[in-house]
């Protein structure tokens, strides 16, 4: 069973592969097959509907990078996690979110839900 | 279908309703009929198990009461929000949790997780 931290990296390590094989490796390691991603502006399911939209968001915003920026905390099968999107160079947020998870029994992720932040 | 401030505040009165009848009236207003609560102490199945769950928490905090800080924010079928524990006398929480909530679809709580954040 993959610990939490690990499977936390490889969420954003997901986010921030644009490599498409890479990405989906990622992508298979870090959710369960039945999983599920709904933030204020996307809902997907299954790991192909990830994958899509986070190739989706990437061509959004070329040019920055998921950063995690506290967490995880854990606690029976929950996780939440702070993330900021900065630039390739720099380390100021131009976005802020933080996800909250269920976690499969075996370890990766099943439901994650994200919000986003204020970002002044 | 319940406004989401409405099913928050009916939340935080449940946890400060300490006379039986009433709280377990805003409990059945407040939580779908399958909810389930679990935060890092505590996890609780049903209107049964979440109305004693919160009986207990009041017998261990007497003089104490939930104060909505922050949200509720709300997307899709998901809430999250904070909450202070407070004295009666007194505003400075004594403890600070995030709640993350999933809804049914008649607006009532359904999956309610429970962080607690360091309190200085």
């Amino acid at each position: 069973m993959p610990d939490v931290s690990a499977v936390v990296d490889g969420y954003i390590a997901s986010w921030n592969e644009t490599d498409p094989e890479r990405r989906r490796q990622l992508v298979e390691a870090t959710f369960a097959a039945d999983a599920s991603y709904v933030d204020p502006l996307v809902a997907a399911d299954g790991r192909d509907g990830i994958d899509a939209t986070i190739a989706a968001v990437q061509r959004q915003f070329p040019g920055y990078r998921f950063a995690l920026a506290a967490g995880p905390d854990l606690h029976h099968d929950r996780v939440r996690f702070t993330w900021h999107l900065v630039p390739d160079a720099g380390d100021a947020p131009v976005a802020i979110g933080q996800d909250f998870a269920t976690l499969a029994t075996d370890g990766r992720l099943r439901a994650v839900t994200g919000f986003l932040e204020q970002v002044a």
